[in-house]
């Protein structure tokens, strides 16, 4: 489930940066040892490639971190194997904040405020936002929201959103997202989790309901408008 | 280079979402199909594991991607290979915002709305949040986005910061993501390439200098401060 991997509310267990001479066929030894040490991969990024290679991974489930590390470092090039913070350790869950800048802008103060308060109290909670025009350019950021790391709430920012994008909500949610939109015209509000007029608001309530320090139960308020 | 694959203003060529049912060695074989195809693995993002299996491979260079496709449907297990929009496509490259609460909402508020008369114009650029407090949390966040696809730019939000988060700036320098300060107090506004007392203007002139829409030259207003 991408529920279970990106928006559980867990790291993986490990984030290494491997270094060393670039050559084919790099990625697939590395990706041998750490199946060989029963690790889970969650997440590849390619930092760099050409003359040197910059690997960052997140692991899961690895038995012996140690011994993976050594295994990772005995490659032929690697000369360094860094751990590193997770991603969701340093950025933490992700809110998605997408529609017209006007209104994005003001979610994001609302989202940004509240996430602020539960952070210092040791949560992460990043606000990511793109101001878009567009059917199809929304459409594809909300549907993209499924596949970003560590997102676990989408928030439609606008005045008139419906069509493609309201069946882009519907398949999001069913991948574990978290839909709330603004009150605006057109069906998406009909489609979302939950229903918020003022955008300032919605960011804060967004940020509440998927922080684990706060209590909103979106359960609770589900289907409602405020 | 970081900044070739991720900041450098393009996107992949190709970006693929290969379903089926999951057994051990999978991603290894996915992986010896791509490199067999000559495909530059530029990120792979695992969405689910256990039963099913669902993967988004962002490749690069492939030089037949009907072969390729065809080769990772041939994978024992996979079932379904689908082309997607590119993460660069959907939400282009990215500003990233980092301080306290306060400020970060305000340089997001300049940021956002300035993006969108980009955006409006076919640009993709998104704006990324995090509020967070205390060195060690700063410092982290702002090495991570060296770590980051599609970072462009990242944007100290705060009233003091220095130490390690003055560090920290300069490796990201080094790694070439733009920094843009705001005026406060502490050694980081030292070694930003830009600074910036207005939070708003903060957020639309570090927009302006990541974007090809705009014409503002970072390297002609270096080191000024406004």
């Amino acid at each position: 489930m991408n529920a279970e991997h990106h928006a559980a509310g867990r790291p993986p267990q490990l984030a290494l940066l491997v270094q060393g001479e670039d050559r084919r066929g790099l990625l697939r030894d590395m990706t041998a040892a750490i199946a060989a040490h029963d690790g889970d991969i969650w997440s590849v990024e390619i930092l760099e490639r050409g003359d040197r290679s910059r690997v960052f991974w997140e692991i899961d489930a690895v038995e012996d971190e140690k011994a993976l590390e050594a295994a990772l470092l005995e490659i032929d090039g690697v000369d360094s194997v860094q751990r590193m913070p997770t991603m969701y350790e340093v950025y933490g869950k992700r809110i998605i904040v997408v529609g017209g800048g006007a209104q994005v802008g003001q979610v994001a103060i609302g989202a940004v405020g509240e996430a602020d308060r539960h952070n210092i109290r040791g949560e992460k909670i990043s606000v990511d936002t793109i101001p878009i025009v567009g059917e199809e350019n929304l459409a594809n950021a909300v549907r993209a929201v499924a596949r970003l790391p560590r997102a676990a709430a989408v928030v439609l920012a606008g005045s008139l959103m419906g069509g493609e994008v309201a069946a882009a909500v519907d398949e999001v949610r069913e991948a574990g997202v978290l839909v709330v939109s603004l009150n605006m015209a057109g069906s998406v509000p009909d489609h979302a989790d939950l229903v918020v007029t003022d955008p300032v608001q919605a960011g804060v309530m967004t940020v509440m309901a998927v922080a684990s320090t706060a209590s909103l139960d979106v359960s609770r308020i589900q289907n409602r408008r405020y």
